[in-house]
């Protein structure tokens, strides 16, 4: 690292996508330190243009990338093309941290969400970046879990096009345009037609009956919090929004737990906006939580069933900030301020 | 009744309406044995003519009813009206079916899902129907409940814009038609704009934190099952779909369920069809659902963390169909099928 100047080189890899775009915004949102900033994406996205904090760039071919010039990598290329690659960075000092879900479950590599467990990011060169489902309800949980233990946790999702890419979401709004033209519509990201509709399908199906997505919040949550017998469920469902992730929540807990002392306890964590006065319909909502960097925080009231030993609540948060780009920023972040003990 | 014919005069109250309207088309589809309809609504719908099975019926004021020249009523008008005038029935023979709230929980009137209760209904003139949330959950819980005995249900739902009537699925619609058209859009019926959005409130707000809507569904299924203890949880969520209800559910049982024998059990069962081959990713769905009088139920898996003793299924039911129209003209099939037995 440039220690003597405090400014970094970074490079975004798959800056084209939808999340390659936040983080972008990101950094130059929260003055990031850059001293120079290269996007490289695949072939087909070669040689365009995008206006960055830093001037308009040119994007270059992901393989002409070289580790050993760059401070830290953001990588949100998925597929195949990670574990293929990322690796090769190996030797040089740069940091990469991982959108893609390759290493998150491999036991040698971080899964970080800074606000809960930044102290795993040790002298690691390659850090994952969690899925956006478990992004957003993680710090919400683990203040649950620090204060009260969880005994059991079960999560609705409804999750909004743009989870799937710009692709996916220009599908939505197309496919909603065509229906008030009466213009055939076909899908072709989603496997049924989301305008209107719901798909309780994201990701492909495991041998348990659930998905990947699904299981994703599940392994997560267990490597983040360091708790390998944390009990979750969770049914995924794709909804008809552009924007923002929200999940219905409800936890058993193992001491009694208060909906009043709660809220209260949550307003002071980083990362949460509660939103919870019902007498103003005040709730979380996907258009009030996108582009907004916390994730909100509602519908917080004691569980019927388990009574002092159960909370419900609900949360909506912006999946390509504390979902993606901005947790990814975050982890870069703290290893700059954390620097000399590195 | 007008046994000798076995034909029966017939007024809908609240013609005009989005349940109304299912009321006449549903009477039609299935034959209902029909002499004479009578078509009811307020002030400004008076006068409107309908085209119905028995021809085009103008509508009448609601006021000039009368129930000694009737055999049954559908009632599809909601607020204070029913309680203030549908017991003015009393004396006569005609037998009420109710879809408003109003009567739901008085312990003297019967509320009933013809596949779960008919046996209730008795010699009652007044019998309440479910709300569509309840309606649409039902008759899977039910087969559970006898079949391995309930310990805890907790329940997500995605409720559709004609949940909340005509007017309510024309603002979902006008919205979305004005985010194309980059036009001013205000909302009149939603708490908040319901384009693109999910709003997690129905209804008004209790003192415990949950909404009328989640409560309706803990207080009427502990009523149909005829089971006080039944314990549920719900957390009900509007979403921009038009019509279709759906529903994550997860049921922790008192005895061990496998869901390839709950499976089986479902196929079997009248008023569901079973959607659920993920291979093939058939699963429930609002566009599948909608108007059809099957509830579709699928996503049925063992839950992770209750193992043996647990089940997830999703399940998606036209909520103006088994959550409303139908269900109500079940009720009367059922009383004309058992006249002997009244």
């Amino acid at each position: 690292m440039n220690k003597l100047l405090d400014m970094y080189r970074v490079g975004i890899l798959g800056a084209t996508g939808v999340v390659g775009g936040e983080l972008i915004s990101v950094l130059s949102d929260r003055n990031f330190p850059l001293s120079e900033l290269f996007l490289y994406a695949s072939e087909r996205s070669v040689g365009k243009s995008i206006d960055t904090v830093l001037g308009r760039i040119e994007v270059q071919h992901v393989d002409n990338i070289d580790y050993s010039n760059l401070d830290f990598v953001f990588n949100a290329i998925g597929g195949d093309w990670p574990k293929d690659n990322l690796l090769k960075a190996k030797n040089s000092n740069c940091v990469i941290i991982d959108n893609s879900s390759t290493f998150r479950y491999d036991s040698s590599i971080p899964l970080i969400i800074p606000e809960i467990n930044a102290d795993k990011i040790g002298n690691n060169k390659l850090i994952a970046n969690p899925n956006c489902t478990t992004a957003i309800v993680a710090i919400p949980l683990y203040l649950i879990e620090q204060k009260y233990g969880i005994k059991n946790i079960i999560i609705s999702t409804y999750q909004a096009a743009s989870g799937a890419g710009n692709g996916a979401m220009e599908e939505l709004m197309e496919g909603t345009k065509n229906y008030f033209e009466n213009k055939d519509y076909t899908n072709k990201i989603f496997s049924h037609p989301l305008p209107f509709n719901l798909i309780p399908q994201i990701d492909t199906f495991q041998s348990n009956g659930y998905t990947r997505e699904e299981m994703k919040v599940v392994w997560e949550l267990r490597k983040i919090f360091s708790n390998e017998n944390l009990n979750i469920s969770c049914t995924c469902v794709r909804v008809p929004t552009l924007r923002a992730h929200s999940e219905s929540v409800t936890v058993e807990t193992i001491n009694p737990i208060d909906p009043e002392i709660f809220r209260q306890e949550l307003d002071s964590v980083k990362g949460v906006r509660v939103c919870d006065d019902i007498a103003k319909k005040l709730y979380p909502m996907p258009i009030t939580a996108t582009k907004s960097y916390d994730v909100e925080v509602g519908r917080i009231r004691q569980n019927l069933i388990f009574k002092d030993y159960g909370i419900d609540f609900f949360v909506s948060g912006d999946q390509l900030l504390k979902g993606a780009a901005l947790n990814a920023v975050q982890i870069a972040e703290y290893i700059i301020a954390n620097k000399n003990r590195i």
